[in-house]
């Protein structure tokens, strides 16, 4: 019976067939030892003289690093073995012996050189955990939202403004119709779906043109938007914490050994499932001062500030109620404190920093507007956007999650360029 | 209790508070009717002077089209009604009254006027329900794929090269590497992606720089490609008939109501559970020779040819069996008539064209060099791509399914531009 690795566990005593590629080998005695990944796991299989042909047993000298081999055996219970099993091989057929030794090895290789083989080096055993790990934090999200009603939907990478300056925009020309953009976010756009479809999410790559080279940025990433109508601040809080909460147990639940592979402390992702610490961008300021970090209201939250507070908590911590000037002109206003809006940052535990951006989005036109002048920008491309606001105004929040950056918390990985199939950063374009 | 539109059914005479926007209202005798959209669905409520206080009988005529309100009623058994139910309503809460008219109406619009309207327009019901319906066939693919243990990944938006020429490829500078290239597929890295992960897909935004001005083309899509290691062209059949009808048996289980709205006729789309047609290109050639098109070996297939095809079958037809030589380079020979490849093309009924495009691909090195040297390509910028035939290569196949056209024909839609929720066009950028 052909197989998947990561489910011979489920096939103790069977005889089934893997495929898939060598990876390292040893002899002990009479018996010879061999590692097999198939994409879905890692399995030891065990050949033995008696159970081979001659050719058979010779092939295996042969095998080198990424071979490709068809492989028939039975699954033993063997505690000692990743995975819990291992496979005593009946039959090895050859698919492909590379010519050239595998590039990619067990030593120490340079950043540079594994990017460069970004391609071959996805195959190793820490990068294709962190690549199911993404998945299933994809699955997740869409599992907790579709399951409460939103509609997935999508809004366009191509666009028309560079409404807030470009630049941290690439840009392009587009036919006969001038430079447009590709997006750094949805959301204007998925302020339309709400009001079309009630609660929307979408779910796409975003890009940020930052001429910054630190191990948290890529120039594009993807991004998570919901938009919801009818939702205050408050709404949107729960709605966070829920979400989170449920992306970090379906990863726990279901990726154990991707989690054990990457040698994650996965205590400290089960402490997140108590209550999220919230504080306000004022408490913060206190928090941060008394630690000797000298801040002052309209200062913004640097990265260190935010891995100070993300280090010091077990919990994600919210932070709201930033400065009005500081944010984007269409958070709302706080009513009760002019100065701030109903925004929220959620900062990951152990330094990881912020995962989650959002607020309550301002329903007033006129606040909107003023708002915009405020912010020193034209009223002209936000005229569709507008619109929004002068048919059927309702309160609504969103808010957007990035995914590389929640993935790196959850694997405990310290660069987000290993959170993404092929990475494209400031100097880095290839493979 | 507060209840979304589409939940109604389950509240037969029930109290429950409903939020949403004013559709088209009417009276009769004493009773005024309004119906009510919330994005899951429209319900008629039922407005009687008894039930009402004074002020809120009177502010039912204030009402405009995209009025926000919060409704309080009770349900009722409505077989006339749309969904079958409607509201008795005890309390009417204006949230806002538009100022001006919608300017969307229930007049007939020119396609110009509706999309420079797109954020509005959206909110009327069949394009709402079209958004709905491209929901739940991306689910559909999703829980599909996930349930066969296959990773879903990303794959490159902006790419280094353009390997198959740079005329329908949007070309952007890329800080100091020069110019980058927006993807119009992510075949090449979902290979990458097989070989590490084993059976691999990618749902992205994917970009044709066409200077075509049809009703299916967009120049910005959604694809679904998979990549599966170990999986020959049959098998890659097998998976793609599965697979759609899959997605069409969840639409038709999920999305009736939408379909409804959208007139389609679901005993077309229960046609398709039947056994889909093969037919080799071969075949397709002497088929459409018999109905007087002058086609000869080595002529592609026009989209009339595949329209006849469509509109001739009431269950999908896989071609198969193209000319190598109009094929791309990375696609399998067929061992037995080496002048075609093992690809597939599948072609929805009605006429609504290809909607999956694939093959195995070449998985010898040798035989690849000299594909991509019969097709003048330069050998260079796929070094790395080679490496996946160097080091373990083995059978593998993928195939490629656009989102907009699949949505187009499970709606009926006859404009793919009504498929996505903001279109790009060869002259549409906004809104």
């Amino acid at each position: 019976m052909l197989c998947e690795v990561s489910q011979l566990p489920n096939f103790l005593e069977k005889k089934v067939i893997v495929r898939g590629w060598v990876g390292h080998k040893r002899k002990s005695g009479k018996i010879r030892f061999m590692t097999l990944r198939d994409g879905s796991a890692v399995v030891q299989l065990v050949f033995s003289a008696d159970e081979l042909s001659d050719g058979e047993w010779a092939s295996f000298s042969e095998l080198k690093q990424e071979s490709s081999v068809v492989i028939s055996g039975v699954v033993r219970n063997e505690p000692r073995a990743p995975g819990g099993v291992e496979l005593l091989v009946n039959s090895l057929e050859i698919v492909q012996i590379p010519e050239q030794h595998y590039p990619v090895t067990h030593k120490e290789h340079g950043p540079d050189f594994l990017l460069t083989h970004r391609h071959l080096w996805i195959r190793s055993r820490k990068q294709a955990a962190i690549l199911r790990i993404r998945h299933m934090v994809s699955r997740a999200i869409r599992s907790f939202l579709d399951e409460q009603g939103f509609v997935e939907t999508s809004t366009p990478i191509l666009t028309p403004n560079a409404c807030e300056g470009t630049t941290d925009l690439f840009t392009l020309p587009y036919f006969d119709l001038g430079d447009v953009y590709l997006s750094q976010s949805g959301q204007l756009y998925g302020e339309a779906l709400a009001m079309a479809l009630g609660k929307v999410y979408t779910f796409t790559p975003a890009f940020r043109a930052e001429r910054s080279k630190t191990r948290k940025h890529l120039t594009e990433f993807w991004m998570m938007e919901p938009e919801m109508a009818w939702y205050d601040r408050d709404m949107t809080l729960e709605l966070i914490e829920s979400l989170i909460k449920h992306i970090v147990q379906m990863c726990l639940d279901r990726c154990e050994s991707d989690l054990h592979v990457l040698e994650r402390d996965t205590s400290a992702l089960r402490n997140i499932l108590a209550p999220f610490k919230r504080m306000t961008y004022k408490e913060a300021l206190s928090w941060l001062n008394e630690r000797g970090r000298a801040l002052n209201f309209g200062d913004n939250l640097g990265a260190e500030d935010e891995v100070l507070i993300g280090e010091s908590h077990e919990v994600p911590v919210f932070i709201t109620g930033y400065p009005a000037k500081n944010r984007a002109f269409y958070m709302k206003l706080d009513d009760t404190d002019p100065d701030v809006v109903l925004d929220m940052d959620l900062i990951a535990p152990e330094g990881f920093g912020e995962i989650v951006g959002g607020s309550q989005r301002e329903e007033k036109l006129d606040v909107l507007k003023s708002r915009l002048k405020d912010h020193g920008l034209p009223q002209k491309p936000f005229e569709w956007y507008f619109d929004l606001r002068r048919y059927g105004s309702v309160p609504h929040s969103g808010f957007g999650l990035g995914l590389e950056r929640t993935v790196a918390w959850i694997c405990g990985a310290a660069h987000i360029r290993e959170c993404i199939p092929f990475p494209r950063m400031l100097y880095r374009i290839q493979p």
